[in-house]
């Protein structure tokens, strides 16, 4: 069993480092606050006894020793970094989860076979850099260290120059270490557990995504005399586009979901008929052949719009992922875990993307979820229960430990 | 007759400050550009041996003395601020005109009864700072000084805070001036002129203008997983009203226009469902009725989206003219002033707000207009030929000198 107690104070004390504004937090990645985020983890790590890695990606790996120098390590963990407008537990809780097995197996004094790692992996979120999970994706090799480093925020700063400017790029070739497996402590983000009264969510699959950035441009002009068949209004092919978004998902629904979050309007100015629209369609679903549909069909129903409106429209795929299947017996171990625990648990598909799924690619891996107050995340007004979170940490400790063979 | 090649480099040197980024500027108002510019009208006001008053607005006044100690002054003018994509003649010309009536009458050695005050108002594009026109708004007792002092930008900086950073904030009271009469050259902004092959456009009227701030409210949630009914997508609630806003200007074309320029989505993030969006709506008309009847419908049909989608929605009038009739006799000093030099011309309603529209309220007011190319305006591609802004300045000299009486 776990100390839930510390576990939540731990989640509380970093809640205090970058503050939202109501309640919950802004620590975007490679931002001062990330910065200082990373410092008290790696502190809490070093009182651990644990010896800290960091790639050049500034994924970090702190390292609890095993009995077996030939052992591989069992890793654990997940992102530190958040929405602008983000909650406390999506990504820390699965860092801070890692970080709550090995003060336990401490205070047990147990020794595993395998090391046990806790990682915290750079920009999952993909806020500021898209696309999202972009550290865990080189870690997998993905993604190129050098594309990854060229990627800019909204202000045109690279990922590259702001990991280097916090301080937190280190030496160690991404994706060198080998695993022998990883496990993923998660809130579930969406409204399932809950409403099924379960504990655990034993995670077998994750859907996949693909966002692709739809740039409308039309011609900027005056919004009081340029009469109305004169006009080429980017922001009404842009509504009208988000529409069909809608009505895509929703023709495949419950399978299948899409929205735009992101959306800028050039120049933004109320007397101008906007001249650009910038904005990325986010669609997911467990089934590849699902997502293909919508991207096409996308295409084929903005390009009409905007056909008709006589403006002109260009896509970017910005990011993506397929479908995953987790590790079987990754996922065995989590599931005989909270039935060995008592926690009532259910098989569930991940409609977020995690690390794990990037991870998965390269190590045996699989995820353990809790669930959250209504489903809701990247909301400030995201919330868990304290014994929801000890539930997930002590199913995480007893899957990592079986696998980590003590 | 004026000094149409001097006209055009001094438009040309002014355009050297805050240039844009494709040919135009961006010289918003209150920003350092602005400073610089109000700079260099000043040493050519000087130059031209005028006195510089400055009122608290910030707007600027330089005045060639007439003849008579007891007249009144003819005004004339416009703006040096544009649009943060804008072009080069709109405001600019009006200003830069009225000060080569002065030029030109120096070199003539023609003295009138009247003074002659060439103006720059302060904040006319209503980008930075809503609403639009604002000190001569001000001026003509429209709103408050303290009222506009206390709007702030995107930034959260105040109109009086930046007035008095870039060193324009005059000591004069704003509005204690009185005008024999008011003139204002200014660029079409339409095609109607281009496309009637005239010279000159005489303006009776300016339509009226309504800007509407919609705030639609939904909640953040992730855009994996949450479930398609789960959703409050605000920007899905935005676009269909979007839709709405075209559908209800055509409605009354083409005595009507409507659109939405500026769209702020929050938190905008690609993985977060829109929690909010604002957005101002600008409707015009040249009848009061129809500006109300698309007000009030505007209200109705969002009203009705939001409901169906649980959303709420809450509205701002943030702007707003009513339709314009100018002065009787200014009006005919333009078109006697366009007939007695040869040029085409024919009467038009302006399409865009000017600061004439709200110094007709206090001053006997009227507008010359000259064509632009494709009726193309805030876009950085704006132009116009030397001719059509010689010829437009000729006017306005001849309706000035009317007016003052030599
Ligand atoms: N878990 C999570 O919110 N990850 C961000 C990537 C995504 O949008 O799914
Ligand atoms: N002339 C001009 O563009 N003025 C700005 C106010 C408006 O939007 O009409």
């Amino acid at each position: 069993r776990i100390d839930g107690q510390r576990l939540w104070d731990s989640l509380m004390d970093m809640a205090k480092i970058g503050p939202g504004v109501a309640g919950g937090n802004n620590r975007q990645t490679l931002t001062d606050a990330d910065a200082e985020g990373r410092a008290l983890f790696q502190s809490w790590c070093e009182a651990a006894g644990c010896t800290m890695g960091l790639d050049q990606m500034g994924n970090m790996f702190a390292e609890r020793a095993g009995t077996d120098p030939d052992a591989l390590p069992v890793y654990v963990g997940s992102h530190l970094d958040t929405q602008p407008t983000g909650g406390k537990y999506d990504g820390v809780l699965g860092v801070l989860g890692g970080l709550e097995i090995l003060r336990t197996l401490n205070d047990l004094d147990v020794k595993t076979k395998h090391p046990i790692v806790v990682t915290n992996f750079t920009n999952e979120e993909g806020t500021r850099f898209a696309p999202a999970m972009l550290s865990s994706g080189v870690f997998a090799g993905i993604h190129t260290q050098d594309w990854a480093y060229a990627k800019t925020d909204a202000g045109g700063k690279t990922f590259g120059d702001e990991l280097a400017r916090i301080g937190w790029r280190g030496d160690e070739e991404v994706g060198a270490r080998k695993m022998h497996a990883f496990f993923e402590l998660h809130i579930e983000q969406g409204p399932i557990l809950e409403a099924e009264g379960k504990d655990i969510g034993v995670v077998t699959h994750g859907q996949g995504l693909s966002w692709t950035q739809v740039t409308v441009t039309g011609k900027d002009a005056h919004t009081g005399s340029t009469p109305m068949p004169m006009r080429r209004n980017a922001g009404l092919g842009m509504a009208r586009i988000l529409e069909k978004v809608d009505e895509i998902a929703w023709s495949h629904a419950p399978h299948a979901v899409g929205a735009a979050g992101h959306i800028d309007v050039y120049p933004n100015s109320r007397n101008v008929i906007p001249g650009k629209v910038v904005f990325t369609v986010d669609f997911r679903s467990p089934d590849l052949a699902v997502i293909e549909d919508m991207e096409a069909r996308l295409k084929v129903e903005a390009q009409k719009i905007c056909d008709d409106m006589e403006l002109e429209v260009a896509f970017e795929k910005v990011g993506g992922f397929d479908p995953v299947a987790f590790d079987e017996t990754c996922v065995s171990a989590v599931r005989n875990a909270a039935e060995r625990l008592g926690y009532s648990h259910m098989n569930l598909i991940s409609g977020a993307g995690h690390d794990a799924c990037w991870v998965n690619r390269v190590a045996p891996t699989a995820m353990v979820m809790c669930p959250c107050v209504d489903g809701l995340s990247h909301n400030e007004a995201e919330e868990i229960s304290k014994e929801w979170a000890t539930a997930g940490a002590e199913v995480l400790l007893h899957a990592v430990v079986e696998t980590a063979q003590i």
